[in-house]
């Protein structure tokens, strides 16, 4: 069966990326190797917009979040962080770990954080010295107003803001240096195109000020170990090449596409996923949905491992579930990265005939007609 | 050119291992990965000769090395680490940044340690907590005699025996169980034949009660997490998808080969290298010489970049050059992985015409008689 991968990381791979990871493998310290290296750290700024570097860590993005903690947070620092899903959750986890004083702003999954509740924790806690915020969050797919809670925070205080950009990094707008963000880091298996194994993370200069005087232990994560490396064209430790070079031509890819491109085409996946799912009568988790995934709601009466098993045997659809307490109560479908409109029309197809095979009641080619419809009016 | 790779690491990838992880890729949630999931961890237990369960971790081989410090040291705690080459030195920077008390036995390059040096430093510090070993130094081609070290620590101590096997495992023999070894690490991209990108953990009981009672500061690498993701068929964080698909395809050659056959065909290589090696008047480095890499006295008066680049230049054949104060002096040719007789043979062959090239006497066709002759009468 024709199999077609609709779930947030990993994402498809384009199939001359997979080609290019299939080529005999070069050695790390070669010149060759440290040409593709240099490509790839100039296209990570523009994919980040920033002059900063960005260091390409053998890690899953947790690896890069790990690193954003323990670099920089000390022992009994505070540190806010919103938790309104998962990946917000796993931020507590790691202040926590690494000795932190983590100061939790929960949110109902779906809902995202208010700038305005930031600046209340903030003036509770003056002496927070990083804001942990999850721009996209996958569990819910639901964004949170990284530029203006960045604007807000720094009007008032000197915390880091730290953003996990794990699903965000090439699907939504991030301009790291303009929105003044200390801490963008994201995963390989996501926007960027390429299978899972790396991670990504690109600092300030004030969040560098910070690493400086962070004595928690480090050692593979060690941002000052990669900058060492990094500033002699290398890597601290073997790096997972073949997906390096698979990165390079991910990242040529979105260098050729234009960036504000590739969010403007997220942008109109995700609303025509939006658009096709309303009109067949399904509701949306998120009250700020992310142009990276998208969660439904599995319609009344409707059994979830049904609903997924005809997607997936039927269609060669796999779409992924909802997590801890929405277990099976959502799906989420991603359209992050290698994706295009007939790929959207297809899944919202592959949507309605399942929903017809177990019985949900809609209007036959309603989904399809309503995205085809919006793809047409938003050329 | 055509392309050869003698570094001990990465290593040459099998072709049919390059296609399948060039196919599209899968959700690591899906019954498919989590049956590959099954069969990877049932064959790293051969691999690694244990009852023990085999950790996949997604980070170079220094991660695993992290894991086996942060998991089990704690602070204050004292740990023998033998520094015989940059690999064994990494032990004493690890054992450092977790806050244990490293205690140091310095050897020079190529000189393996002695048993009876570890026994008498387990005497003067009896409350060591653990021995920390590399099998196969990959900086000067030296084996470590794990086997009888881990006979002799057993018998007046406690102590964990940890051992690097990074470039030894599926290259010499490691009997963990029967040896009573505590922990085994290894890498992807040596002996497997796989990219880099994955590294492997085991525990023996003794180490995994020393785990729950250790208190440093972990996440990422935690083997608590890590254990708890794989007692439900799973892994902690999303795992290098790809690489683990190479993997399974790996270690089904190793399983169809049988691990004993493995060792043999790497010891016959091995020597085969020395041999033809010393027949063209060259002088290895190591007293006691690891057959996954052949450390190489580069002649005198020759110039390592001249005979660097008319080997690589001129024939295609990568090899190592030496690390820190060996670099220039020495290098490395590995033999480690996918390789045959025949290979061999050519690296010979291409080490004679370079130093026919730059002007080096030997006799011409000794180094390949040498080594064919030695596998005609070693079948």
């Amino acid at each position: 069966m024709k199999k077609r991968l609709f779930t947030p990381g990993p994402t498809p791979i384009p199939e001359d990326i997979m080609l290019a990871m299939a080529k005999p493998i070069i050695h790390h310290r070669n010149p060759e190797f440290k040409e593709i290296l240099k490509d790839v750290n100039e296209n990570l700024k523009y994919l980040f917009q920033t002059s900063q570097p960005v260091f390409t860590l053998t890690s899953s993005g947790t690896g890069a979040m790990e690193s954003s903690v323990c670099n920089i947070l000390n022992e009994g620092e505070k540190a806010i962080y919103v938790n309104g899903g998962k990946f917000g959750a796993r931020w507590g986890g790691l202040i926590n770990t690494f000795g932190g004083i983590p100061i939790e702003i929960k949110k109902e999954w779906g809902t995202p954080p208010d700038a305005d509740e930031i600046i209340k924790q903030i003036k509770n806690h003056p002496d927070t010295k990083a804001v942990y915020l999850t721009h996209s969050e996958t569990a819910s797919g639901t964004v949170t107003a990284v530029k203006e809670i960045a604007k807000k925070v720094r009007e008032i205080s000197e915390a880091l803001i730290v953003v996990d950009g794990i699903t965000s990094i090439g699907a939504m707008e991030m301009r790291m240096d303009e929105w003044g963000v200390d801490v963008v880091l994201t995963g390989s298996q996501k926007g960027l195109m390429i299978p899972p194994g790396l991670a990504f993370i690109a600092l300030s200069e004030r969040a560098w000020k910070k690493v400086e005087i962070t004595k928690n232990k480090n050692f593979y994560f060690s941002l000052q170990r990669t900058k060492k490396a990094f500033d002699s064209g290398d890597t601290p430790w073997t790096p997972a090449i073949t997906l390096v070079i698979g990165l390079n031509e991910a990242l040529k890819m979105i260098h050729a596409e234009g960036i504000e491109n590739v969010w403007a085409r997220h942008s109109k996946l995700a609303e025509g996923i939006r658009v096709g799912c309303k009109a067949l009568g399904l509701e949306l988790l998120s009250k700020n949905p992310s142009n990276a995934i998208t969660a439904v709601y599995v319609p009344e009466g409707i059994d979830f491992q049904k609903f997924n098993d005809a997607l997936k045997y039927d269609f060669g659809v796999t779409v992924a579930g909802g997590q801890d307490h929405l277990k099976g109560k959502i799906f989420r479908i991603s359209h992050l990265g290698y994706y295009d409109e007939i790929d959207m029309v297809g899944m919202i197809s592959a949507l309605e005939m399942t929903l017809t095979k177990i019985g949900h009641k809609y209007i036959p080619g309603s989904g399809v007609r309503a995205i085809q419809n919006y793809f047409n009016q938003h050329v």
